[in-house]
């Protein structure tokens, strides 16, 4: 019974990502889904990439945390358009709570939807939103056995973006061995190395991000990794 | 009819871990829950601290991961007794899990056990195991900003653990902040620095557990702060 009910909460889910893709499809709108442990630096990762989108790109975000809204602060100072969701203990974010959250945008004064999970290597693995594109962002700190522990968020990503790269040389973080986890689980996903705070490597994955944003082909039938395998 | 079946699976988990919580007072075995985010640290300060507790103490460990036994593998090479639980996919221990795995252990045997959860800041946090003492681990590189996202696991442990203290130069982590937010939410917990990986702090909290496993009273009633609240 226990498993026929999760079975049926994730279906539905499926189908309400589903609706999200189409709405975002038909208006133009790009979606990526950023992923990560609490700490990996993603909201950091985001205030370094508008500066490189000015200009090419008009953003907008929604903040995904169990409580607060530090983060969405952080969004508003740059005069980004942000709505902050609070999943009241929830360890993740789902496709309702994401068309609730969408509501509050203008999809036409918008090119890119960029949602930041809540902090979970875990959960967020097993739940479509209706993005284009899943990033998942591991911090050089946390270790490169991650790809170990936590298969699945790195199997259902596009991209992986190592931060706090200006931290190497005080861990004990093999890039080598956290790439080949990466090519063992997802082929086809893009690498990059970046320090979000200084600047590092930012320019190359915001200017991958926009080549990725402009190419997807825009069709109700795109879903994301998660949704294949 | 979901909030009831939740409702249902934690007072199953919480009668569970309530027997878990008996045999190992019949025992005299003391058991610590350790919870934080993947890469905070956590099997770092096990091995850290295994060298301080020698001849003082008897530890065993088990260690929760979603794939692959990387930790225990680090904790057998100590000559420490382990048993690794892989969740397949679940992002938590319960009380179930750990009755089986403790099935491999000879109390008799041991003094101490350390059970080192899922790397997850936000699902351990409302499933008692039927430990003594809950503590959490946060590392300055995940950033201060933690105690207020995630609520919920810091208010219901009673020990924090600052770890990576070494590398609070190269980040805008702020321990006055921090230890603010533990007051506020746990006003009663014990708070911690350490580096683990070069030993500073280590010793002292080594002699705390040490302390609190000898001053807890062994009584079937006794349950961690989590079944307070």
């Amino acid at each position: 019974m226990k498993i026929v009910a999760a079975t049926k909460i994730l279906k539905a889910n499926d189908q309400l990502a589903e609706e999200n893709r189409a709405r975002l499809n038909a208006a133009g709108v790009f979606a990526v889904n950023v992923v990560g442990s609490p700490g990996c630096g993603k909201t950091t990762l985001l205030e370094a990439l508008f500066g490189h989108w000015r200009g090419r790109l008009r953003p907008a975000v929604i903040e995904g945390d169990i409580a607060g809204s530090v983060d969405a602060e952080r969004i508003d100072a740059l005069g980004v358009p942000v709505v902050q969701i609070n999943t009241e203990g929830a360890c993740h974010l789902d496709a309702t709570m994401i068309a609730a959250a969408a509501e509050s945008f203008d999809y036409a004064a918008l090119d890119l939807l960029v949602i930041e999970n809540v902090g979970n290597l875990v959960c967020p693995a097993g739940f479509d939103l209706g993005e284009h594109l899943r990033l998942v962002v591991l911090s050089v700190t946390e270790g490169d056995d991650k790809l170990i522990k936590y298969p699945a968020i790195f199997q259902r990503s596009h991209a992986l973006v190592i931060t706090k790269v200006d931290l190497l040389p005080h861990t004990n973080f093999k890039l080598d061995q956290a790439a080949a986890g990466m090519r063992r689980l997802a082929p086809e996903a893009a690498i990059f190395q970046v320090c979000a705070l200084h600047g590092e490597g930012v320019a190359g994955l915001a200017d991958w991000l926009v080549l990725q944003a402009r190419a997807v082909p825009r069709s109700p039938s795109q879903s994301p990794r998660s949704q294949q395998s």
